[in-house]
């Protein structure tokens, strides 16, 4: 069953999504940067998706739209997706593609995902929904609002996609990159981090509609709470590409033997 | 600044969320129990907004509606709020609620929040939004999709808040409780357990709409992958309360040395 989609190895199937949505920067950069590995179809959302964490559709159905990505090279074929980028993933894997993919990367993300926006993040939740069901996957992200170098993050998601290709990932591991936005040759080089502790302290701010109800605008400041080393937030302030292997297996190991001596009462 | 809305410690404040709506049987039994720990808030979805992961509002306003719960003894206000569970939280804490709470409950959700499904839970990820702002949260499920026993769900709430004002939780790390359907002298105990390794085997159901342009109904089988002891799955099996400890921080500890010993090719 595991493998009934299964291509030829010497053609690897690699899925591209994020969260930006099919027409953004980065999932054209992300797209050139793997055609050399082997067959490269996209599945992405119609519409920006982000902050949506790991949502996915279960009341209504998805639709999915080929696109028209002839113009990049490599690109075997696209669809746009009403839904989230989890729910991108699992269509592409059960219902979109001729086999099962050897790779999902996810991206190139518009922004950092770094520290407690790794939660928020549809561009991580693509590749978190891949490894779940049991495929290698990474996200990328670059970290720049407003234009930026996506040819360097390309390279280096290259880079990534052809280490993760030899060698594989471990078991119910993804990666999560974050690319400080500068020209290749400025990088500082690359680092294994953990994910910092860190909040958005958020700030509403209250409206009054014309019919005298009340809304609000979320903005928030993001408040970096931790004073460690080797975090995702230092290496890319310091201009090395951050790499984080992250799991979806959320059990918090290191208390479970604490919490057993608990006593319950009514 | 974190203290700046704080009560006084002897009339703690302690909000409820959950991902089923404001409306739901759920949020009413939570709500009975927490009577006598203190202030109870409640702020929930308008609507049901199940399987949203931990996705946030950010591009549009969020509103909240004053919601008539005085039906129920013990709660002070309540609030239906047109966005997410996440977003409920972050929106209670930071604009709706006199002082900061000591306490955020979420649930009682309709069905479980076992192995994967935590990924997936807006359940989850409301407590979840409370632990990363800094304040101990538990999330209740009940293992039971049409009615069940949401009294005996209620019991176990009470216990499980009581030791956490008593002790307090290790930070960063919240609770996810999943309480088999039964009345309170049929449960075999309590476990504290693990997430199961599981996954959702997708299969879409194609149709084609009057325009002739196809669209996908998801459904899915749920495969559990685990054959170790102390899961979650396993405990709510045998009809043990599962009480697992979470966290947010998703790196993969046992992972970064290995990592670390990668080279990156061109």
């Amino acid at each position: 069953m595991e493998d009934r989609k299964n291509g030829s190895p010497e053609e690897p199937l690699i899925l591209i999504s994020n969260d930006d949505g099919i027409d953004s920067e980065g999932i054209a950069a992300l797209a050139g940067a793997m055609g050399d590995f082997g067959e490269v179809y996209i599945v992405a959302p119609m519409d920006e998706q982000s902050a949506v964490g790991h949502a996915i559709t279960v009341r209504d159905p998805v639709r999915a739209r080929a696109w028209d990505f002839t113009e990049e090279a490599g690109v075997a074929a696209a669809w746009a997706v009403s839904g989230t980028p989890a729910d991108c993933v699992k269509l592409a894997v059960n219902q979109l593609l001729p086999r099962r993919p050897r790779l999902v990367v996810s991206g190139i993300n518009r922004g950092p995902n770094t520290a407690v926006n790794v939660i928020y993040s549809g561009t991580v939740s693509a590749a978190t929904e891949a490894s779940i069901l049991g495929i290698d996957a990474a996200a990328f992200s670059l970290c720049e609002w407003d234009g930026g170098h996506y040819a360097t993050a390309a390279r280096v998601a290259r880079r990534v996609a052809r280490r993760i290709l030899k060698k594989g990932l471990p078991e119910g591991v993804l990666l999560n990159v974050n690319v400080p936005s500068r020209p290749l040759d400025r990088l500082a080089g690359t680092r294994v981090t953990r994910q910092a502790r860190a909040r958005w302290e958020e700030s509403f701010t209250a409206r009054t509609d014309p019919f005298d109800e009340p809304y609000y605008w979320m903005a928030g400041e993001f408040v970096d709470l931790d004073e460690g080393e080797g975090t995702d937030l230092g290496a890319v302030e310091e201009g090395y590409v951050s790499v984080t292997p992250l799991q979806h297996d959320l059990t918090a190991y290191d208390h479970l033997a604490g919490v057993r001596e608990w006593t319950w009462e009514e």
